[in-house]
């Protein structure tokens, strides 16, 4: 390990943390905060019943708990901790989560996670709810920031969201417990000593074990440091401490600069495709052919030109399960121009079997392009007569520059809440977390919409 | 991170553990994990009642948790995952518990912890349980031996009880599950991912905090993997994963080699003083000088020789709080020559403002050499009167070359339970210690023996 140079910023952190408030907050972050909340929500009921999901509520109903709080989309309560944990796992497991595009973190599932599981607990304001979120997001965004971006040396084989996760979803909690800047210190700290996770992991359920864990971990350590449970005061930047540990030449600054100022949220994106997000491009060039093709057209091969970082993590030509389908890049170019479609179905195991799919599938190519953006590529498909179809997307849907707009996102939300719930539980759930800052209990008033 | 070699390290320490017997264990490898057990207990109650362990007993209750399992040393229950948690961090407090010396691992806390919690919710017979110990011991510290020796390049910033504890306990719990070797190897990869801990932690509560963690992880990991929740096959070896994120240079072969055979347990020490490891040594040549001292003698300094580690692990000239003081070698140097002494009450805040020890601490002076050995030391003592005593320690006593003696660990056992139990509950668990692999039902056993 390292020592990084000196600046102070688990302190800087925590007393942002600790002092942060909803009247602070601009317009615009309080909006994506909103968004990225009822983005979630959809997520977590998405993807509520998937195998995974129901072997971690297994054994959460086996771990002896209490029904403190919901188990989204499921008839049950569990513990709060047991809450983060399986509730974050839902919310990741269809791969339809939110973002932050220059570091790969999915933010919002920890930190929301664990936020919702304590809010029901106790009583929590909209306002604050809404605060504590924002918060949580931009700690653990900036954090990627330093982890990751130059003059650090970027680690491809850190699970990211495992590792900056615990720390957003502590700050975050640790605002709603009030807690000082001592303490506050102390369960950055903490949740850092949690922080987990590597790309090993990938294709398999532990894809979404890790933020589950991240969620839970960082619940724990604000718990904790609530309780006056000590941690270094110098626990991110120490020698041989968090940053040091997770990365190679990393600027501090990059943690704290214009902080109140600045918000990672607004860098914070939503997918429009249930897949890993640098595969988005090259989905909207294949939809866009596809949208051309004409009967009696039929696709012989697709060339794909895409970002390096894109190759790197998808380049998988044979995925044989929807776990391994949701980061094949070859997968989704196939299935894009046979179905016409990137939506939950082309997610399905229907989907990957598919003849037709896999018979094109096996004629996928794709180079990297460093002259590419992260979020552009090109497609080109030839037909069996000879004739190429072309396409570039520049900037992928959904991506800073053509962001989801509002009624994509609720129709979002209701294709996947409509999974878990009626249509009028859809509707007021919709409603209360497109206003949450108004509520006067979140965990009541949310948790009445699907028991009611 | 880098791609290490590509031995299936992850196969063929899953297979080990998902067959091991305790038939198959020698002799000695029995009476030593009973041996480690019974210091396990006894630094469990020991540490029962530091006010980091009754923080994180007011944070289990809080948790909504059933009565599954005990917290040792106190009159509750709580749910398995907490008790494993628990009980693993009492019995790292007091900084006594065992060390697999040549990587400073404390390998029996988090694979006890997790096995006897376990045990508290079903029949486990005894040599299943000692089976199951020594299993989870052996995987521990041989993976802390891939990543920490050569031709790994050493990183001391790894906590490393944190890093590899999670996967020891999940190989032992795992085979208390009677997992097939599918499973082992998710629960040893879930495990593996939420592998966590740095250095920089020490000197506050989250130096337990870690190791407790490990415990509770690694539970959970072979709990989930039990339900069929899946992880890659190959987490260790897979580049991005964790033999990758944590280690350079890795030599995968001493995960595996000489598996059933060699024993990493009988590498594994007892301390006989209540702080770090490497501070042993020096300690022993203190002691025996202290020995020497005549009435009128006074000591106005102490110069020390130690192994290069003991001086980057335990330079502390200035400790404030006996957890800065559990890992100071000028303290510990100071109270044994002052006070002739070297156990519990020489951890106390009483002698870190001693006067005495006080004033004779800004006068220890220490230096590297590094043709000393790990577990050696020279100390010389300039008197007031000018005259110098000496004294050199070769092997530090609880070292491999010098065992504490059966009696010497019942000793240890008595004066730490005696702290949490009544005299006769004392002998009575430690005949049920020395004896456990004869149990029929080891958790409903040991309980008994302090509920009764």
């Amino acid at each position: 390990m390292i020592s990084p140079s000196a600046r102070a910023i688990t302190r800087e952190l925590a007393a942002y943390a600790a002092h942060s408030r909803f009247d602070a907050l601009p317009g615009r972050v309080r909006l994506e905060a909103h968004r990225t909340f009822l983005n979630w929500m959809g997520c977590a009921l998405g993807g509520s019943h998937e195998p995974s999901v129901e072997m971690a509520v297994a054994a959460a109903a086996e771990g002896g708990s209490a029904p403190q709080a919901s188990i989204i989309g499921h008839p049950m309560r569990t513990d709060v901790a047991g809450a983060a944990f399986v509730n974050c796992m839902s919310s990741s497991a269809l791969a339809f989560d939110d973002t932050h595009l220059a570091t790969v973190t999915h933010p919002t599932g920890p930190v929301a996670a664990a936020l919702f599981a304590l809010c029901e607990t106790r009583k929590v304001a909209g306002d604050e709810f809404v605060n504590a979120l924002a918060l949580g997001i931009e700690v653990e965004c900036r954090l990627s920031n330093v982890l990751l971006l130059p003059p650090a040396k970027a680690n491809l084989g850190l699970y990211v969201t495992g590792i900056t996760g615990p720390i957003g979803a502590a700050a975050a909690v640790g605002r709603l417990l009030k807690l000082d800047e001592d303490r506050m210190r102390w369960a950055i700290g903490l949740a850092a000593a949690q922080a987990a996770g590597f790309r090993a992991t990938h294709s398999s359920m532990a894809a979404w074990f890790v933020p589950a864990h991240a969620a839970r971990s960082g619940l724990f350590a604000a718990t904790l440091a609530a309780k006056g449970f000590t941690c270094s005061d110098n626990t991110l930047e120490a020698p041989n401490g968090f940053v040091a540990m997770f990365s190679s030449g990393a600027a501090l600054d990059r943690g704290v600069e214009g902080l109140g100022e600045r918000f990672e949220l607004l860098a914070n994106a939503y997918k429009p495709y249930p897949c890993g997000i640098v595969i988005h491009p090259l989905i909207d060039a294949c939809l866009e052919i596809a949208s051309q093709l004409q009967p009696g057209d039929i696709p012989a091969s697709v060339a794909l030109r895409v970002h390096p970082l894109t190759l790197t993590l998808t380049d998988r030509p044979k995925p044989a399960t929807p776990l391994e389908a949701q980061i094949s890049l070859h997968h989704w170019a196939a299935a894009c121009i046979v179905q016409g479609e990137a939506g939950l179905a082309q997610q399905t195991q229907a989907c990957i079997d598919d003849p037709g799919v896999v018979s094109l599938r096996a004629r996928v190519s794709a180079v990297a392009d460093p002259a590419l953006q992260r979020d552009e590529a090109v497609a080109d498909v030839t037909l069996e007569c000879g004739r190429v179809l072309s396409a570039h997307a520049a900037h992928a849907r959904g991506s800073i520059d053509r962001p989801m707009t509002d009624g994509e996102l609720n129709a979002k939300f209701r294709s996947q809440a409509r999974m878990a719930l009626a249509d009028a539980a859809c509707e007021r759930l919709l409603g209360l977390c497109r206003n949450v800052s108004a509520l006067a209990d979140v965990g009541k008033e949310i948790a009445a919409a699907w028991t009611t």
